[in-house]
């Protein structure tokens, strides 16, 4: 069930849409559906779409209605919600086979960021806890995914706290993909840091590259920087070399999908060659993220699963209306790189800063 | 003076264009005009444009009709032996002050490929020599424009032939940007290269890195590709340090726009990412011109002007149809960018093979 709300055109002469008039994954309870901006047209059209069941929900992560490791965490935990409503039984066990069953489809829908993963394991005991009715496990998950959704949000905030404090004033930083309130349910990781510097009134400057092939930093992130009138430049995603090089870069911001054991990032194609630029010339890099993003059973990101995406999301772009490739052309579209931990200079999730080397740091802030 | 000579569908079912058909750059005797294979809207679009005067073929180099710095050098000379049927005069000084505007003109089309200038200047000593009548002149620069173009298509098959020998069989090779027939008279730097070795019977394939933002990778070297049946993926720019990583890549091939005394390489934008991370993962790193390409003035690549383009280019794509920047976005476009000589493994010119350091070797392939 898929129900569109609305469809307006965003950044239109009529009116801008603010994304944080709404949160990009957000629990509607008067109709029991999940409602999630529609990423995949901005910033040309804006919508709003609505989920009655976890298959469409499963769909929605896949086919990056809804993006960003944060983000597609708190929808997963929605759509386990959402199969809890989707059977008419008395029988718990049943019950709860259904819903296993469900955590499996959500779980499958995208292999690399490991929120997803987490948010499902933070639902299951929740599903397994002894029950007397079908109504009481309802009850509990969809409090459980409420309760993701929000702590994601003061989550961002504390973590772009910690990651303003490594931003100074007058800074340029390149940033990587999206990371801001869309990626997220509101607020974001390496975004959320540069916003919130500039709301503690520092000079910031964002050279955002466009992340190709789906160009979340040209769609996305250049739209969220209008909104809080940060001024930025979208460069090519080759261009960052040139400017990491030229000595008018001070700091390169990302985000993370998975983190592994010993601080190796797996992030969205390209983060690697940028960290690698910006290392080579002694730009420090910075990865926020929050400690839902950590896989302490990797050992380094070599043991990451990475996505492999159609080709079509390569191919599939016009310049001045016209087709860019070949017809028939062949692609081959892998969807995050892995960032050996050495290129990185620190690791910022909501509970602080962390520094190289990252293993022993890493374990000890998830036991915080 | 511009006329559209014919306009056809490139690569559709009714007949596939062969770039060898015709050169990229071609005089046409008959009426005096110069002919060039319009780059901008391939593989979409073929035209070929006939141009009459130095001023519009300027035009033609600084909005991309034509580009590649081999191609840009033969394309000036031809335009400034347009300019000698420009003026009808007899006053010889006359004359000539007008070709010394003209090639001020078209030197100033395009500031990074040296070979622009390098055309021209091989083409001063003879507007400048003692002539008798205008027509003297008029003779001498035409038949100077023809030796350049001749000659460059020959230098590139030598080149082709060193660069091939770098390659084996069975390899895996990352392309930036368009080193084909386009971006020279015929057969081109590069991927003349790749060609000879295809030719040569080795089996190769070719990971094209799309090149933004004009994606010349997509767009061009895809399509060229196509023609010589050699088998390749298209990958974003972002996606090589992946695939270098992965040790799926046996070496890296670009050209270079300029090449300063001690082997720095000017080259297309993302050319350095490209580079280091090749570098990184001890990948070679073959790079590929004519000795028309080295600039022993200049002691580094920091010292070469690089191109600043307009923000279009960047912001000016689409995804399936609609605009991907926001309405108002701003953009940066280096087009060009600098690639230490220590990332490098080899220089290929039409007169061999050079290995780093290479400021000597520079220095005696000019003398040779």
């Amino acid at each position: 069930m898929l129900n569109l709300l609305y469809f307006s055109r965003a950044l239109s002469c009529e009116g801008v849409f603010y994304v944080n008039d709404m949160r990009t994954v957000e629990w509607d309870d008067q109709h029991q559906q999940l409602r999630l901006i529609d990423q995949r047209n901005l910033p040309g059209d804006f919508a709003i779409l609505s989920y009655g069941d976890h298959h469409s929900v499963a769909e929605a992560i896949r086919t990056m209605v809804v993006r960003g490791a944060p983000a597609i965490g708190a929808t997963a935990a929605f759509g386990l919600a959402l199969a809890a409503y989707e059977l008419d039984v008395r029988d718990v066990e049943k019950f709860r086979n259904h819903l296993h069953a469900a955590a499996q489809t959500l779980l499958a829908s995208r292999p690399t960021a490991v929120n997803l993963g987490w948010a499902l394991a933070r639902m299951r005991p929740l599903v397994d806890a002894p029950a007397q009715t079908v109504d009481e496990i309802r009850a509990r998950l969809i409090e459980e995914a409420r309760r993701i959704a929000e702590e994601d949000v003061a989550t961002n905030q504390r973590m772009a706290g910690w990651g303003a404090s490594l931003i100074d004033d007058g800074d340029t930083l390149i940033h990587h993909c999206n990371t801001g309130s869309l990626a997220a349910v509101d607020w974001g990781t390496a975004l959320g840091a540069v916003r919130m510097a500039h709301e503690q009134g520092k000079h910031v400057h964002v050279l955002v590259d466009e992340t190709r092939p789906r160009l979340q930093g040209m769609r996305l992130t250049a739209w969220e920087l209008d909104q809080y009138h940060i001024p930025y430049e979208i460069i090519s995603d080759g261009a960052a070399g040139s400017f990491l090089r030229s000595g008018r870069v001070q700091k390169v911001f990302f985000g993370a999908d998975r983190v592994a054991a010993n601080g190796d990032v797996v992030n969205k194609i390209g983060t690697y060659m940028l960290a690698l630029a910006a290392h080579a010339n002694r730009v420090p890099v910075v990865c926020v993220f929050p400690t839902s993003t950590i896989d302490l059973s990797l050992a380094n990101g070599d043991l990451v699963p990475i996505e492999e995406r159609e080709a079509d999301e390569v191919l599939d772009i016009q310049v001045k209306g016209r087709p860019a490739a070949p017809a028939g052309a062949r692609a081959c579209n892998p969807a995050f790189d892995v960032t050996p931990w050495s290129l990185l200079s620190a690791l910022v999730t909501e509970k602080g800063v962390l520094y190289p080397p990252f293993e022993k740091g890493l374990a000890q802030t998830l036991k915080k």
